[in-house]
């Protein structure tokens, strides 16, 4: 059970209340009306946690766990033991990620507005708007319905968020238009200039960052991580796109939907990543590039050419995944033959 | 043109005032009292526009361009389509950059002290400050005159900022002296302790860090970028140095005059970083090396040696870029042979 | 001598003061009695000063070093110069750091609790904790005795912080058990949610992050480094674990006693680091991994294995680091010899 001085159950759930939300089925011979009251894994579960098998990795641990209730891939169902109630998924992680939203709806605090925040009176503000202290609001903010913005977060003129947003401690957005459902982590950093400037050994001279950041909705973007905006064309994330901690998005980026980039990925100024496409942690993108839908780039590679979509990558700089193997496969090889006298 | 709800365009300007702020000249046959009132690219710019032509890439934007006036190099004038005014510069894009900055002043808001920002009865500001709201500026501290600290920033003891210094929302400072017409963004760290520790198994040993961070004039400093201060020794950024955004600085290091680090790169402590250095995202400088003037180091590179005055180098340890070139054309043509039995 | 507007010396020490806190001997011959009042390397220490010798490579120094005492190894006793009280220490340099402490001790301010803190009644205090400007403390915190936060930091709710912690300016903790001796630097984002999401191209399905960060005593997490809340599990930071700037901890991770992290290292999630690891900048350490007790990961490294505990691993994928530099020697070789006709 979750620590409960930071996490709070809502209240128990029936298997068909979870199986309606989720979309799981339940399983021939499973209790509809069975209730479960948290979430457990495998191994730390009882008979009043709901938990799920998805990883081959922890079959022995599915095959004696004590749970009440399990989601569970087709394939695996025959496998649990007597007096587990199955629910039946072809995603059984997913449907565990939106039954344990059940169980631990987002503590969203009531609507209030700190009195120690400062908000200019030309900001609007929708219905049920959490401000907290030491917040500071500029003129011409538009908050949506039901924004949550955290203690010491700035947000400067005419910035837009949509409904349900939320902006985490000590974060700062400027010169951004944002959708809804878009959760900013603590310390990010939106809106601020790009790295433009026209080299010059008398003194680098500035060049005015004109474009603004686009983020569609249902983004996440991680701690302290920075997202500049554009120089003239707008940086955009798009729709559904998760951005972890530490993460560099440089002026005139465009990230498509439904990206997944891992911490301290960078991504060089006026690169495309198209939709879908996977990032592992600290890959380098340099600039002026595309990286085609879906294309997968393994941690720390560099990538410096166009990627074509679907492709998996890695190396530095980064070459198909397959020639990365063989090339560190063939290295080993020669050192070995080189010892051998 | 630029969103109007974040920039605002200051007046028109003639062709004769660009070119007198700039030093790029009125091309024969040019109208020198023609006027434009903002900036675009290429392939945007109408005939209130000047635009600038400086990437052969865009060569065939600039053959049709409608801009009303355009910054070129001298070898390129001749290619103008008619009608555009000309302003022809060596160095179009710096040209570019000086004549936007005109179009686009710094939105400094008017000199004002929030009444919501914290300082200290013994701190010296000069004329024309602003300081927002949730600003904290702590004893004896001394801001120039035209200074800017965004909300929330956090500026501790004895810290002294030059003239029209700007420090970023959320930005904190300490042990701490900074030169004239310095930017620090938001969330940047300057001046805290280095990492410094007498290692030992039952436990660590802190060495007090003793020195300062100091920044000369014209330096820029990016979002989340950390600077340690100096552990006896000073930390030292030089003079128009430019940082991107999360870019580690560690103690004892001493940058030169005019140098670019982009975002992520990380200087180990005590490395000497000579002038006009340019570095690439996400490189590594291991410590107590010096990096020779106008060195470049590629994106990533991982620099465990001294490095020549002018030598450009990449790699994992970093070498000569031609080394490293061939190296990696070496390995591809090993793989191919291989394959080919 | 240290800059007196940011370092303030204690009161004069003498030798057996000196001796008697870093149980470094008085060598024969040298006064017990001798006091100096300040720290200085070796080249500029004078007659007043204690310095210390630890690395040959300062040894021409040593030879003529004017200062009036000197920590040195046995073995190095012997070189010094005529004149100079020696003070022999197996380890000189944390002999060094303990003596220097002594003449700096950390500068904290007098207890206090600013009226402009945010201070939910419900929290805790110890005695004589300092709490600056802008804080915000939540409902159920509690701080040990001489807890000192720094100014805008947000502490949420229930978070506990044992005795002597100090939080940096616009840090933020959430979801966190933190022991007593604890340093948290400026804009370190410790305990939000951790990457955890079910991918789904319909939009990907948030996991619910219902663990906490527990970090043990005498831990230092550097300037905007991040530490991510456990998933179920927690992310643990163990005793006298030092961590620098701009890190990345994901959920999950356990870190144990004494390692060293370097700046802008990344651990991904469930990665178990055993203790009295050391890991160089920008090191990468993907998910689910064990590193062993005592293993050195050099700078740059990509760790996609377990590593066997005491092992020095280098490259991407690391290796072990003989293999990494023959491979790198091997590499070499074969370019030259294709160069030769």
């Amino acid at each position: 059970m979750a620590d409960q001085n930071f996490f709070q159950t809502a209240r128990p759930l029936s298997l068909k209340e979870i199986s309606s939300a989720t979309k799981a089925e339940i399983f021939k011979g499973s209790d509809a009306s069975y209730t479960v009251s948290d979430v457990a894994p495998l191994d730390k579960a009882g008979p009043k946690d709901l938990s799920f098998f998805d990883n081959v990795k922890y079959k022995e641990q599915f095959l004696v766990t004590k749970a009440g209730a399990c989601l569970v891939s087709p394939a695996m169902a025959a496998l649990a033991p007597k007096g587990v109630n199955l629910l039946v998924s072809k995603s059984p992680y997913k449907a565990y990620a939106l039954a344990a939203q059940m169980f631990y709806p987002e503590a969203r605090p009531a609507g209030s507005v700190s009195a120690r925040a400062s908000i200019h009176p030309s900001a609007k503000l929708g219905k049920g708007c959490v401000i907290e202290d030491g917040v500071v609001i500029a003129e011409g903010v538009q908050l949506g319905d039901g924004c949550w913005i955290e203690p010491n977060a700035v947000i400067s003129r005419n910035v837009k968020i949509g409904a349900q947003g939320r902006v985490g401690a000590n974060a700062s957005i400027s010169h951004a238009l944002i959708g809804d459902h878009v959760r900013i982590y603590p310390g990010a950093r939106i809106g601020q200039d790009g790295f433009g400037l026209a080299i010059d050994p008398a003194g680098h001279v500035k060049v005015p960052q004109l474009g603004r950041v686009i983020i569609e909705d249902h983004v996440e973007i991680g701690a302290n991580t920075t997202v500049d905006r554009g120089s003239g064309p707008d940086t955009v994330i798009g729709q559904g796109t998760w951005i972890d901690n530490l993460v560099q998005i440089a002026h005139n980026v465009k990230i498509g939907k439904g990206c997944i980039i891992v911490a301290q990925v960078g991504i060089a100024g006026s690169t495309v990543i198209e939709d879908y496409v996977a990032m592992g942690g600290q890959a380098g993108i340099a600039g002026h590039l595309r990286v085609g839908k879906g294309a997968q780039i393994a941690a720390q590679s560099g990538v410096i050419q166009d990627v074509p979509a679907g492709e998996a990558q890695m190396g530095y700089p980064s070459m198909p995944l397959r020639q990365f193997l063989r090339q560190a496969a063939l290295l080993k090889r020669l050192i070995k033959k080189e010892k051998a006298p």
